[in-house]
């Protein structure tokens, strides 16, 4: 994919843990990521499609998950639970809400977001695609954000109605 | 979700497995998923979003993907390899595709599909999304489909270019 693609999902990440969770993150990398790697305990992944079309998977370590709910909606829990999920799922929706109106030329609209859960799983792209990995470390734990985004074919693209 | 969204899906996917894989198969259910349940060994997702927004999650018995695996592109594995994957995903892409196609009227473009490999994950939609599963038995074994769609705020969905 095409680097200047990944800018605004770096900058939607720290705006959102900013503002809507007070909590500044540091992006610790970037790579390419094409193994098969196992993801930390609960996943986002959203949809997009437009002149372009792909996916965010965000990943987080289990404790980013309950302290990033905490900050977002006030409840503090030990254990993955529906409010957690949905903090997840609401945390996805975020980002790449936020990226995809900075690739405004892009004209690309949102899924749902789904929300995996359980250790040892693994998320994989088609082959063909290459994502970007980008690992960020915040006070709460570690939390790993994908993206893959492909050119659409001419004419298949949409435009805003 | 509304209930006549689900048929195009339905037939699409006794579609696809027939013409792409020469396997009929029957669907043994229906039912709103709102419980967190487990999925099977390898799970497609595939977003959607147009005048509708939302998902498609496909998940196989191992025995599935790989008898699928064999049919579609003629190799024969014991395991899941990155061909299994690629070939999840495709099925996962031609499922959702020929679905959208029908639901003309939803003018929805496809995001790119991811394939979750693990045992015990779990695929959650957003909690205010209840979507629709339909259980599927084949002559290889059993699979699942989750389809989630909600329709998109006016002015917010596509229409094509």
């Amino acid at each position: 994919m095409r680097a200047e693609y990944i800018n605004p999902f770096i900058e939607s990440t720290v705006d959102v843990f900013r503002t809507m969770l007070g909590c500044d993150v540091e992006r610790t990398g970037l790579s390419v990521h094409d193994k098969f790697c196992p993801e930390y305990d609960i996943t986002g992944i959203i949809g997009l499609s437009g002149k372009a079309h792909g996916d965010v998977v965000i990943s987080f370590e289990e404790k980013v998950a309950l302290s990033a709910t905490h900050a977002l909606i006030g409840m503090k829990y030990n254990e993955i639970n529906d409010d957690v999920i949905d903090t997840v799922g609401e945390l996805t929706n975020m980002i790449a809400g936020n990226a995809k109106t900075q690739l405004e030329s892009l004209a690309m609209s949102l899924a749902l977001p789904t929300v995996i859960v359980g250790k040892n799983h693994s998320i994989r792209f088609p082959s063909k695609v290459k994502p970007l990995s980008l690992p960020f470390q915040s006070k709460w734990g570690r939390f790993n954000i994908e993206v893959g985004l492909v050119e659409s074919p001419e004419g298949a693209h949409c435009v805003m109605a």
